[in-house]
């Protein structure tokens, strides 16, 4: 039996069209998902193995995507760190308390993931055991530095000032937080494999509010030490990581040894390939608020894309970030339509 | 005499040091301007030359900076267009009715920024009068793509999905509103030079939204047309665009024809001076945060990227993005006390 699209297109091996998935498709702009979230909440979405599988399910019975991506969120781990966990309406994610200092981080419970976080592992046993035998599972979770910020700042930040206080003035704790985080993503995301995920996403969206010089450290490094623990763990399946806002230091990035890397939606494709070298594939990277612009518009952006890769083997079509909310749904189709013409 | 270090720096004359001003330094982190706004709003403060002329001397006398910017916003020319701009408690800036079709640029006055905005030119005067002769007051606007994101969206926004849809699905209405703010904004900064500005910056915050095969057209193309307008008319004072989380595209950017450019704090300086070409000079580009790490740190973060830069004439030293509120003045004390020794 051929290996999915997916996986062979992370190999780079030569394939008959790039695959395609779209990063947050669970969900977001599905009216069935909506139908759903106004019976339950977010975290019970997340937290329950049925809803969280039928939420995956949702978009790849609609699009029939190349790939699916666990419904989950990247701050299970704080939560299960013992921060509070809520999304208040309108608003952000939040985590309280802030991890501050020594003390804040002395705070955050000694946690085994796979048992706090049993019902990720139940929910992706349930999707695979669903998922047509060519839609690979894609397990996730946020990088150490994207997380840390949440832990630090208790929420999203437009300058990021109280993460990098601590980053500066309490390196060695920043640290420390780093190295708990990594730990655990590794556990987790293995736990994730064995639960029959058939590749792996390290979500690194703050990376890009670094400054170059700080960027290796603090966000590239513990990227690489969870996909070298993966490594070291027998963990083979390929592993794609996407640091936003970072396409000018894609030689920094690729440090951290992924199969594949993320491009956000400011990247020019080839350029940023070429940043990177060819023995790696790419994964993105159409601007999702081009959603939001007339089919015509669509097609030819989305084009556009596929003529700049002109068909070099290691193309995994996405968004370059997150699908809005209340994207229109045959938005979707028309960039869909496009890659499968 | 000899011209000011500012200026001689922007034309790339070698320099003793590198001068150094820092965006949004008027106010922010001065308890003296905190004073002044307890009795008085931000616009109010705008628009009374002699409170905008004072909050633009305070950290001159305190700092003694290499330039001085004149206290104002860039959304004065969207009010004086007839959106009505309130500054929420905690919130960014809101302009009302939102721009969001061709009826709503219709519905935009016809206006002299010479006349409406007579109380910026005023304020320059006044400022000019009372500057140290050797510290060069710079003129300012917002490029037309950041000042038509904010009348577009009404507010700050994450996604940008208004002005994208606009931008997109009516490409002419939002084209024709790009028109209208560079004609204006070239009259307006020619109005702040003939009031004794001896440079102008063009503050493209929002540059670095836009995917690279848009930001020629929709970003540098109207902020080369001011800087072209402003040649034509006879204004030869040196030009700054700041396109910020353009670091990739750079070579895009150059196309405005500025004499300087800036670049935020994720910029890699001698790399991106390497893509710019060094027929220009670059400003920048400490990250703003690091004002709030300890004093040990900030001098060795600034010394980098003195080290980096390594003399070469052409540089002015700023932060990659304005100053935060609540920096602490010890830390702005700390990055000059390393650029002067």
């Amino acid at each position: 039996m051929t290996e999915p699209l997916f996986l062979r297109a992370l190999r780079r091996e030569k394939t008959e069209r790039p695959p395609v998935w779209f990063m947050r498709q669970a969900g977001r702009c599905l009216p069935e998902y909506r139908a759903l979230r106004e019976k339950h909440s977010f975290l019970e979405v997340c937290k329950t193995p049925e809803l969280a599988c039928e939420v995956t399910l949702q978009p790849i019975r609609r699009f029939g995507f190349d790939a699916s991506i666990v419904f989950s969120d990247i701050l299970v781990i704080p939560e299960a760190l013992g921060q509070t966990l809520t999304f208040g309406k309108g608003m952000g994610p939040q985590l309280e308390p802030a991890v501050r200092d020594a003390e804040g981080l002395k705070a955050l419970a000694d946690f085994d993931p796979l048992d706090k976080l049993g019902y990720v592992m139940d929910a992706c046993k349930a999707i695979v055991a669903e998922l047509p035998a060519d839609t690979p599972l894609i397990g996730f979770c946020g990088a150490p530095f994207t997380v840390a910020c949440y832990m630090v700042e208790g929420k999203g930040s437009k300058h990021f000032i109280e993460v990098k206080r601590l980053m500066y003035a309490q390196p060695e704790v920043f640290q420390q937080l780093l190295d708990t985080l990594v730990e655990h993503s590794i556990t987790y995301l293995k736990g994730q494999v064995d639960a029959g995920c058939r590749a792996v996403q390290i979500f690194d969206t703050w990376a890009g509010e670094l400054s170059s010089d700080d960027l290796e450290r603090f966000a590239v490094d513990p990227a690489r030490r969870i996909i070298a623990g993966l490594r070291a763990a027998g963990v083979t399946v390929p592993a794609i990581y996407f640091a936003r806002g970072c396409a000018d230091s894609l030689d920094i990035v690729k440090q951290a040894g992924a199969d594949c890397y993320g491009l956000d939606w400011r990247a020019r494709i080839t350029k940023a390939w070429d940043a990177l070298g060819h023995d790696v594939a790419v994964q993105g990277n159409l601007d999702p608020a081009i959603l939001h612009a007339p089919p015509d518009v669509i097609k030819q952006k989305t084009q556009a894309i596929l003529d700049e890769v002109a068909g070099r083997p290691g193309h995994v079509f996405n968004l370059g970030h997150g699908i809005h909310p209340f994207t229109p749904v045959e938005s979707v189709q028309a960039v869909l339509d496009t890659i499968r013409a």
